[in-house]
């Protein structure tokens, strides 16, 4: 009889919450939903009798290591910020932890007090991070068995609309944090191509993608995610000469995400004045030069950005609501909380619309002095908006790994991420009988 | 006898010094000048019986207010972060506050508090801010007096090298903060043009300069400083159309640095990775695509940025050191960092150099239905290395302030910027004295 406590019930928890209270009924688990709204964590739990659902702020302190102390194994899908807290917590009182999110600094720094308490602590044990690792490190890890050299891996995540559910000209829907699509790539991009450093300033980022093909769906279009370099010592590729990881997006989006840039519209640090009375249009028309021209402010941005007036692009612009009279009413607006709630109202996923997720993974490698090539590559698909790709390929990997921890099935303690053989063999067999294939 | 506390003897602290230990001897006050290096404070006061030199780290609390206790006025050049700390001392301990650095809000919120213990605070009482606060509300204050309403107001300064000192092809040398002139620009300007907002995201802001006759010395060009809008406030302009604040540069200079832009090397936040082995050209050949070009650097870079090999903006760039094989040896360098470095090492002031610095303002108004204009313009330029324009227009407005404080000749009370004509007619009319004319 074990006490497992999930932290959040948001857009991700779905796929999670389902596989931890079906192993839970089987093996006389509670899992405890706690979410700042009861309603939400309610839901989720559908009154499966496995499940609790309790109403907690994560930042209130008593009431959160109350909690924690009754648990035996915490799975957060707290923001990344409030991860440290409930990371703090569960080494105090003896608790393992597993996260989706990226080991922080502050993590990391626990490893050896966390291994001295024999404690499990799993991070970037979701989506990316998380199946990219596994999946990577089992080909990387087959290749190193066999005698090879890897000299390139190229690896890209992107979550996207199905082409089925494709009906708006971005070709793109949110199925994830909308912020962290309005904040994607600002920052300089770093990666290794042929032995050199690459680093792409914001400003070039959606300019220079490259062209991915992925098999059996067409070419997508892949830009550089912030920091490829990183991964050469997470994945033991300290010597490879080529290291890129990126995010892809159906053709069309980056050259006009490139144009919101250009406007200055991704901007997150600049307040909007105060009284500005400002409509979307005008928040525009304010990044351009021309207040006197007697032309359209879709027309003056189309000169602005050197684009057709009735291409692509400005298709893209104008169908986000880019011209139109609607009133700012956020307070303390910046263009990039304004943009966001443009992407809202006009990027959700509908009820019935499946949301999709490609993993591709290119990989090069010298065996005997022969230069060979091996690509994998995941698609899959949701059901619906309340069963996403997303939340599942997150969830599950979660509710699989803890499963494994609370089973006696995990060997290693510390502060880990899931490279090793021991962990991501088990989690990605079990993930193919969910559907989840490289091929 | 009265004893005045000036914190911090650097770049900027000559002009000011000088002046108060003149008046010191006269009234028999004691200037005593503290800096983290006390042979700063002792060079700068020269042997003069009125001052005294001692070491302070301003960050060591019991020995700040040590010194603050025993003072009747104290006058700041510390970095803006450290004002707070040193206006919460003058506060606790009943003293007068002078700087030359922006009212922060913590500053400004001490306001009720300095009013109630009869002290006066006085900020931006520099040169920009300072100086342009004084002369524009002295123009501002008699248009309206006369019955005008103003419809525009264009305001530019430019810290620069004199012309006869003008001896690299960038036109530029550094007579303050390096620091400041790598980030400048960073966010989004917001100006005020025939009543409609103007914002300008960085990466266009060195494209979208403007052309400023300086009467007797030329066109020069002006970008957009941060955040005019702010100043309808100060200035008491609520309702005008047209306000902009900018920065100088000699013609060329931006073009250059939006090219420094584009390739990313201004960015702070990044930092390059663990190992790098990078030079200079390396760092500048990881921001261009093609690493297995033939062509050299310098080549590869005016393709990318569509510039003539050899025409001025790829001179300037040479001229600056970006094609050459030096060393990064920088710790945890940074491209900002970087080219700080380089500026340092190619923009210094010689020991025989002038610098010189430019303030413009342009006003438009109406009196009885009709449009008239002014402008006012001030040049200044240093005699040497030493005894910069600069160090002069920071330096002596504080002096004088500072003056008039101590012999009682400052009714107001508060913390204030001097905006007032109670404080800028006799700053002014002293200012003249020192050769700083506007015409």
């Amino acid at each position: 009889m074990s006490n497992v406590l999930i932290l959040g019930a948001g857009r991700s928890s779905g796929s999670l919450i389902q596989y931890m209270l079906t192993y839970g009924a089987k093996h006389n688990w509670t899992i405890t939903v706690a979410d700042a709204l009861l309603a939400q964590a309610q839901e989720k739990i559908g009154g499966h009798t496995a499940g609790r659902a309790i109403a907690l702020d994560a930042t209130n302190e008593p009431e959160r290591q109350a909690r924690i102390k009754q648990a035996d194994l915490v799975i957060s899908l707290l923001p990344p910020a409030l991860h440290a807290l409930a990371a703090g917590d569960c080494l105090a009182f003896g608790k393992h932890l597993v996260t989706a999110s990226y080991v922080s600094p502050e993590m990391d720094a626990m490893d050896e007090a966390v291994r001295r308490r024999g404690l499990i602590f799993m991070g970037e044990m979701g989506l990316d991070p998380g199946i990219d690792h596994m999946s990577a490190m089992q080909v990387i890890d087959q290749i190193k068995r066999e005698g090879g050299e890897i000299t390139a891996f190229r690896s890209y995540t992107g979550g996207l609309v199905a082409p089925e559910s494709d009906d708006n000209p971005w070709h793109y829907k949110i199925s994830w944090n909308p912020r962290n699509v309005v904040l994607a790539g600002q920052g300089t991009a770093q990666y290794l191509e042929e032995g050199r450093y690459r680093f792409v300033p914001y400003q070039r980022l959606f300019k220079e993608t490259r062209a991915v093909e992925v098999p059996g769906l067409g070419v997508y279009e892949g830009y550089a995610n912030r920091d490829s370099l990183s991964y050469r010592k997470v994945y033991g590729l300290e010597a490879v000469p080529t290291l890129l990881r990126g995010t892809l997006r159906y053709p069309g989006f980056c050259r006009a995400w490139d144009a919101l840039i250009r406007l200055g519209l991704t901007e997150g640090n600049f307040v909007l004045p105060d009284g500005h009375g400002l409509s979307v249009a005008g928040l525009v028309g304010a990044y351009l030069g021309e207040g006197q021209s007697t032309k359209t402010l879709a027309a003056r941005v189309a000169d602005f950005l050197g684009e057709e007036p009735h291409g692509e692009t400005m298709q893209q612009l104008a169908w986000l609501g880019l011209f139109e009279e609607q009133p700012i009413r956020l307070p303390k607006a910046t263009p990039a909380l304004v943009l966001e709630q443009l992407l809202l109202e006009k990027w959700p996923l509908a009820p019935a619309d499946k949301d999709m997720v490609i993993m591709k993974h290119e990989f090069e490698y010298v065996i005997a002095n022969e230069q060979r090539s091996h690509t994998a590559t995941m698609v899959m698909k949701g059901e619906h908006s309340g069963d996403t790709a997303m939340a599942r390929l997150v969830g599950l990997p979660l509710g699989i790994f803890a499963r494994m921890v609370l089973e006696g099935r995990v060997v290693g303690r510390g502060v880990m991420k899931p490279v090793m053989a021991e962990v991501y063999e088990p989690v990605l067999k079990e993930l193919a009988t969910y559907g989840v294939h490289f091929y």
